[in-house]
Formats: C-alpha cells, sequence, structure tokens
C-alpha cells in the first residue's frame, strides 16, 4: 500500500512537471511561430553574405553578422574563438568535355573541394569503370588516361543517407586509388538523385600518391558516359584551378546564456557557418546556423533561465577540414570546462522528425523517451540511438559522459541540393525550418532542466 | 502450460507471417523505386494535360489517359463510370485593384470557384472586417460596398490542416454572409501562409440571398488591405466572369484487379482526377491519381494476386461537387456490392508519415497497429483514428462497416501550392511520391491478406 502510495505520489508529481513542460515548450512554439526571426536571417545569410567558403571574405562578414545578432537578441557574452582554417579556392571555372569521337558534349562538372588545378587542360581517353573492383581489375588500363567512376546512389534505399555513406568513399578516396595506376584526373557521378546540378565536397589525397584533378559531374552528364562506356573513342577534355593558399584565422562565433545553478557545466547548441562555395548554403547550413540563433533569441523573449550555461555556436570550417569543431573540443578540454550535452543541427532546414543521440546510455535514452510525448505535437515521432554532428563530435574525445544529438529532418530532399548550386534560400520552407528550431529549443530546454 | 504452448505458437505464426509480409512489402518498395513510372505519369498528366476542372477538355483528354494506363499496366477491366459534373468557367481573366485615395494598387486575386461573374466592372468602397462577428456589428455600413474578410491562417497551429479548417468557413460562406446585408462583392485572404499567390476553391452560396462575386487575394495583398484598414477612402474596383453552364458527363476511371477467394469483397483505392483551372494540379491531386496508378502498376509487376477485388479509381469532379464520390458510392449500393475499405490520397505528394482512419473500432485500429513495424522502415510513424477522404467518404452512408483510410504526408507544405497557380510538377519530389505509393501499395496488401 505504502508502495503504491509513493508510485502514485510519482505519477502525479511526474504527471505535474509533464505539463508544466508542457506548457513552457508551446510558449516557445509561440514564440519561434509568431515572431521567429530564422527565415529572414536565413535571408540575409544566403542572399546578402552568399555561400561561405572557410577563408572567404564572405565567412569573415557571416561571423560579423553572427556576432552583431547574438548580441542584439540580448547573449549574456560574444566572443570569437579563433582557429586556423586551410584556404582552398575553385579558382576560374573549372570544365570538363567528353568526346565520343568527333562529337564534344559538355559535361555539367564541378571540381571536388580540395582538388589540385590541372595546370593546362588535360586531353585523355577515359576508362569507364564501375567501382574500385573494376579499377583494381583493369589496372593495366589506367595510365595516361581519365578515370570514371559510376557509383550512383542506390535508389532503394529508403534513407538517402545510407547511400551518400555508401557513395562517399569515392568522393574522397577514388583520386588516390586511380592516381595510384597513373590516372591523369577522376571524374564521378555526383552523390544525389538530382539529375541537373553538379555536387562537390570534400577529397582527400594520400600522400604517397600523385594528386590528381578530381571533377564531380552531374547525374545527366555521367548517365551519357555510362551509356557510351563500351565506345572505344571516349575522350575527356577538362581544366580546374583548384589551389591551396596559406591558412588563416577564422572562428567560432560563441554566444553564452549564463547557467543559473550550474554555470560551470556547459551544454552546447550549433551548426556550422561556413559553406561549400557554390550556391548559397541554405541547407547546408544555413538551416542549422539560423535556427540555433533562433534558441537563443526565444529563450532570451521568453526569460528562459538555464540551469546550465548553454553555448550557442557557429562552427567555422566544417565542409573542408572541421577546424571549427576541433578546436572547439580542444579549448574546451583546455579551459577545463564540463561539457554534459551538445546538440548539432546539420541536415538542412526539413520538417523534423527525429533527433538521434550519441554516446548515449540505455537508461538516459529510457528517460529520454518519457518526453517524447512532449516533443509529438511539433512533429518529432521517435529518438533514435544513432546520431550527432560532425562538428560536435570532437567533444567526445575529451568528455567521455558527454550525450551528443542530432536533429534529423526529413531527408529525402536533402541531398537534392547538397553542396550544389541549388542549395538557396528558395528551397527552405519557412515552418519546416522553424518547426526544427522549435524541437531544438525543446529538446535543449528538457535536457537542461532534467536531464543532469 | 497449454495456454502457454499455443500462446507460443501463435506468437511464432504471427513472426512468422510480419516476415513474409516484410518481405512482399521490400519487394513491393524495390520495385516502386527501381521502375516506378509515379513521376514520369505525372509530369505527363501535368504538362502535358495540364489543369483539369469538371467539365474542361483537359478532365476529358486526363480520362483517356488514365483508362490507357490501366490497360497498359495489366488492369483486369478497366471501365468509365458516367456521372453528371456542373461546368463552371472562370471566364476571361479576372481581377481587383484597391484604391487608397486616388493611389492604385492592383491586388493578385483570383475569383473563388463557383463565384459568379460581376456583368460590369464594380467599384465601390472597402469595407475591412477581421470576422464574421465584426461584420454583425457593422451591418449598416456593408450596403453597396464591397467587403474584405481578414481570416489568415494561424501561424501557431502546427498542424496546417487545422488553419484551413478554421479559415475554410470563410472561403465558402463570407460571400452570402456579406451580401445578406447589401454587399456587392467579396475578397477574402488566400487560405494559406504562402505569400504571393491568389489561391482559389469552392465557395457556396446560400440561396436566400443575392449571388455576389467572391475572391481571394494573396497574402501581400491582404497585407496591404489590412495595412490601410483605417483609411476612410478605400475602393476597391473589380471584375469576375464565373459561370455555370449545362452539367455534363465526366467519369469516374476504374480499373480492377480481381480477388481470388472474396471477389465480391472490394477495396477502393484512389485520388481525384479533377483540378481547379490554375497552375497544374500536380499535388492536388495528380499526386494521389500517380500513386493510385503506381500501385496497380507495382501489384501487377510482381504477380500479387489479392484475395479481395481491388478497384483502382480516378474520381471525377472533386473540388467543385463531388459528384464522383458520390456517384461511386450510389453505384456500389444499387449494384449490391460489399466493400470493406477504401484508401485515399488527396494531400500532396509529401513524404509519407501516417495514415488516417475513419469508421475504425478499437480491435481493429488495435489490429492495424502490430503492423506499424512494417511500415516504418518506409516512413510512416503512426495510425490515427481520424482520416478518410472527400471520395471515399460517401461510401460510409452505404456501407456501415467499411473503414476508410487517408495518407497523410507531411503537410507543412501543402497549402503553399493548394488550389493555386504554383501548384505545378515541378514541386514534386520523385522520391516523397513515390514513398507515398509504396506506404500505401504495403497497406492496400496488409488488409487484403489480414485484415477482412
Amino acid at each position: 500500500m505504502k508502495k503504491l502510495f509513493f508510485l502514485l505520489l510519482f505519477i502525479s508529481s511526474f504527471t505535474h512537471a509533464q505539463q508544466s513542460y508542457s506548457i513552457f515548450i508551446e510558449q516557445l512554439a509561440n514564440e519561434i511561430l509568431t515572431n521567429g526571426k530564422a527565415y529572414d536571417n536565413l535571408y540575409y545569410l544566403t542572399k546578402k553574405i552568399g555561400n561561405r567558403l572557410a577563408g572567404s571574405t564572405n565567412i569573415l562578414q557571416a561571423e560579423q553578422w553572427g556576432a552583431q545578432i547574438f548580441l542584439q537578441y540580448g547573449a549574456d557574452t560574444v566572443f570569437m574563438q579563433p582557429c586556423k582554417v586551410p584556404v582552398w579556392q575553385r579558382g576560374t571555372k573549372d570544365f570538363a568535355n567528353l568526346y565520343i569521337g568527333n562529337k564534344k558534349i559538355p559535361l555539367t562538372a564541378l571540381a571536388l573541394g580540395n582538388s589540385v588545378g590541372s595546370n593546362s587542360i588535360i586531353n585523355a581517353p577515359l576508362l569507364v569503370v564501375q567501382n574500385f573492383e573494376e579499377l583494381e581489375k583493369r589496372k593495366n588500363e589506367v595510365s595516361n588516361k581519365v578515370v570514371y567512376f559510376n557509383q550512383a546512389f542506390k535508389v532503394t534505399n529508403i534513407q538517402p543517407f545510407k547511400s551518400y555513406g555508401e557513395t562517399g568513399i569515392y568522393r574522397r578516396f577514388a583520386p588516390s586509388m586511380a592516381a595510384k595506376y597513373g590516372a591523369l584526373a577522376v571524374l564521378i557521378r555526383s552523390l544525389t538523385e538530382e539529375p541537373n546540378y553538379a555536387h562537390t565536397g570534400s577529397t582527400v589525397y594520400n600522400d604517397s600518391f600523385p594528386k590528381i584533378p578530381a571533377m564531380a559531374v552531374s547525374n545527366k552528364s555521367a548517365d551519357v558516359i555510362w551509356s557510351n562506356k563500351n565506345n572505344a573513342t571516349l575522350k575527356v577534355s577538362l581544366q580546374t584551378h583548384g589551389k591551396f593558399y596559406d591558412s588563416v584565422i577564422n572562428h567560432n562565433v560563441i554566444a553564452t546564456i549564463k547557467g543559473t545553478l550550474y554555470p560551470h557545466q556547459y551544454i552546447t547548441v550549433g551548426g556550422h557557418l561556413d559553406s561549400w562555395d557554390v550556391g548559397e548554403g541554405a541547407h547546408d547550413d544555413g538551416a542549422g546556423i539560423v535556427q540555433t540563433i533562433e534558441i537563443l533569441r526565444a529563450f532570451k523573449a521568453l526569460g528562459y533561465q538555464p540551469k546550465h550555461t548553454i553555448r550557442f555556436v557557429l562552427f567555422a570550417n566544417e565542409e573542408n577540414g572541421l577546424m571549427g569543431g576541433k578546436t572547439y573540443a580542444a579549448k574546451a578540454f583546455e579551459n577545463k570546462e564540463e561539457h554534459v550535452f551538445a546538440l548539432e543541427s546539420d541536415a538542412g532546414g526539413f520538417t523534423p522528425r527525429s533527433f538521434g543521440f550519441n554516446n548515449i546510455n540505455t537508461s538516459q535514452l529510457n528517460k529520454l523517451n518519457t518526453w517524447l510525448p512532449l516533443l509529438q505535437p511539433y512533429g518529432i515521432d521517435k529518438f533514435s540511438n544513432s546520431g550527432g554532428g560532425a562538428d560536435i563530435n570532437p567533444l567526445k574525445q575529451y568528455f567521455k559522459n558527454i550525450v551528443l544529438a542530432g536533429l534529423q529532418p526529413d531527408a529525402q530532399r536533402y541531398f537534392d541540393y547538397h553542396h550544389a548550386p541549388n542549395d538557396t534560400f528558395e528551397q527552405v520552407n519557412k515552418r519546416e525550418l522553424l518547426l526544427g528550431a522549435i524541437n531544438m529549443a525543446a529538446l535543449l530546454y528538457l535536457v537542461d532542466k532534467y536531464m543532469f
């Protein structure tokens, strides 16, 4: 009977707590949907500043804008954390043409990020292979040719991120794999099902082999190549101008709201401020940036005083170096900060569907699942034990108990825009963007109040 | 012990069944993602045929196309079910201009469906009201004016369909409410948060009052009106040309796959073939049409032989009469058919998130919920007990035990395109469209195999 009494007491007080949580989450939602500035801020970041690769003049402008807007929304402190970033520039417009016999077909192509320049135009026969296995089998045919790898997104993968994982190894490693056997340059199929654009992204050279130019071609161009794969006259003419310059200093832009009870324990939320040098970096990751800023704005507008110190971080250089995330984690350790939780939004400004957690134990996940009904009205249908984010993952190396989380919006359209010229403001829906910010704010609130 | 044995037997056989269901659903998914024609068919329906209001020449072309494609994909039978439909035409381009003093501001405006024509241009003072309550209070000011109703989507509603329900009464009833007090015409704010387009849709006249022209204006135009609401010089100049002609015969296009075990029990799946006369009717409801066709194609391609007879229906005249749905239900009753289940897709070709059920009892919903894990890998996160569809709802009147279901895709973008010139092919994402078809096909399969 006594047990029952305490059980009922527990249930009743829990329900009472849940109710008060629910009320504050509704206030957050109303504030963000009614007065939200994330969409207007995204307009400014994408249309007035534009794309913003590490080391560019645009990224400096974006840093200033970010710091100023954090102050405007009432951040307790704002500081710029220096990090040394690589400076890669695409240079003059790159191009690739296919020749079938004497017929010239311009390819929709874009040098991969970090690709070297070709010095002059490369004219060479084209070797078409399906994958690394075929490359191995035909290694004697590779020398002095351009090699095309035909790895496409597998359309039967329900989750496009799975396809990205499977084909991403070609973007990263194909150039050196082919250079090993004497290739002059590499073309890959863009990592997307979207037909019209070439999608860039980092490649990684193996220092043991010559660094050769690498380009992605659009799916339509790739289809032309693949449908002519048995034609012995295939040639390619291409030129790239990619080059690394001396590293420079960029910054993580960091705002804080100081904790009332545990000011020395830190919760981090962020996205990355840099983007590739094509398009406007709207979904990747303008969305995560303006959501991060929006959460600070909403907390301040509602006068929320967190128990823990919350850091709002616009990370530097995610795309081609991760120096922002690495510096943030190393400095946190160096400064003996205690980091308990971090949340990232870097999967586009689409309708939120779930949060993925990393470095989480079963009892923590069970506790989280009791909160799920509080987020379901705002579109989050589940919590999974796989997630995190590129910029926050380095924290795990220094803080073994930190729980990491990533917002997981619906991903079906993400790779239509990812690293491509069409990643523009127009592709982001205001309500979908704001709903992401609402669920992130709600999760941070619950974590701050109840988890640690 | 014996009970335990039977329980284990039940669990084991159920698990075995679940596994075989899971395998077939995966085959359906792979077939639709690999060989799916829904996206190409949508291209044809929207770009080659175009919008297709009841009674238009386009709808006749769409009917022929639908019947032919059902045959091409191997339907057992295809028949055209005649239904008498109203014929409303917008006529020459309608317009509305706002005057603030002598300053003329062209409004982005579109006559509501079923609106009468204005005969000549109407020039009249504009009375701006928030809602029906304000109209009542100011009824003495209404005579010989144009009345504007400022009912906007409530941005804090998480589900846009809730906003549509709340504001829809203005599109339907505002004209007669204002005509009652002598108004000459009515303007309403479009039923959307999208700023740039005027969104049409049916209005309904009360025969007790004069029928006056009714138009929707874009949110941007509505904001201009609302921000000048206290200006006593506000006038409007507008002209509409809407007119009803004699009713004609359109058709429900119906394909069947005959049931092997219960051929006289019917399962229906469909969408509506007609659309408003602006845009291309892509999300509303080209998506539901091509998904319906795709399910037949996939079932036939995989050689699936259903236990029950499945009817694939392209309904006529949903938008301004519902004569397709009404005729289908009445004929089914007249022909003494036994209808057990119906599924509709009429909420856009967006990422599927849930199915909503109607006329379902708790034990049926519990049974359904045991299948949820089979659909979750394809994006359906829940089943709800509220749903159905406009075209299938009339079946309930004749078949009291029929279970109705509606595909519920993510709805955040739906009203951006709903009944507007921008409801075009380009706004539909191929993967999102196909995932809808997959989940519909899977649900039909489970219902056919296991529910009745």
